[in-house]
């Protein structure tokens, strides 16, 4: 029962997604990793202390102003390699099917993965930053300041026991 | 010097779009909230106690399986008012401008807003959810997960002193 690289695993489930999409997205620049295959990537960014680089296009570099003011960034990101629809997961390691908005898998409907990134310097259309796990290449979408008033749940859990399913 | 309510002010700076998008997306589902307008709209999550519901669609519905293992998830949603192309911003409250990076402003590139929230109930192909502060009918992109270990940062200072612009 072979599966390709980002292909679906026996017991998982799709969705069937619609012919037309709702929205668009730009590409506004490429982060840049030593990863070069999805095997190489480590699990989350703390496995890793590596610093990665984010190269903003120079159409959106101005949005850089006063960003070294901020000690923590999320960054948005598109996994566009990712199998989209695919609404029931079987991860490798865990006991039973998941649904997708459970795991922090790439594959989902709308692959955008999402990090909280130290910010270690910006040179000029170049964020240096550490915290990344992704593939070298992969797009750019977003980033914002991270703020520890609402961004921060160090109280949050996943996998509480007696959760129902 | 009016300006309308998703519109520019004076001094903010705006990036020439692309004519075509790199990628496309599917909305998921709606976000009810009490808000009807952006007035209405608290400035953040946390200064409301306003139980929200978000409606997923049913065909994709099924990838909520497990999630009420979670206490706090992180949505992503599409801010579909908001002005694209705005790389630099005069907020009203700031004393300069601001990159559109260092801020939360709906008006960004790719208007994909984020809000850490509170599980509070799954019903069927619904959620109850405490931390939204968009306005009501918002199109949902993705769920996801809250990790303490690599989404809680308690530390993140934004406007630090002494930084550079």
């Amino acid at each position: 029962m072979g599966t390709d690289e980002f292909g679906i695993r026996p017991g998982e489930e799709m969705a069937a997604l619609p012919a037309e999409f709702d929205a668009g997205l730009h590409f506004i620049g490429r982060l840049r990793t030593p990863w070069r295959t999805r095997q190489d990537c480590p699990k989350n960014g703390l496995q890793t202390d590596a610093v990665c680089t984010v190269d903003v296009d120079p159409a959106y570099a101005p949005g850089l102003l006063t960003i070294t003011g901020c000690t923590h960034l999320i960054l948005l990101y598109w996994m566009e390699h990712a199998t989209r629809g695919l609404v029931v997961q079987q991860p490798r390691h865990a006991a039973g099917p998941r649904g997708t908005f459970a795991l922090r898998s790439p594959a989902r409907p709308n692959p955008i993965a999402l990090s909280v990134v130290e910010l270690i310097a910006r040179e000029s259309d170049t964020l240096r930053v550490r915290g990344l796990d992704c593939l070298d290449g992969t797009p750019l979408l977003d980033i914002k300041p991270y703020y520890a008033s609402t961004d921060s749940r160090p109280e949050a859990q996943v996998d509480r026991a007696g959760a129902d399913t």
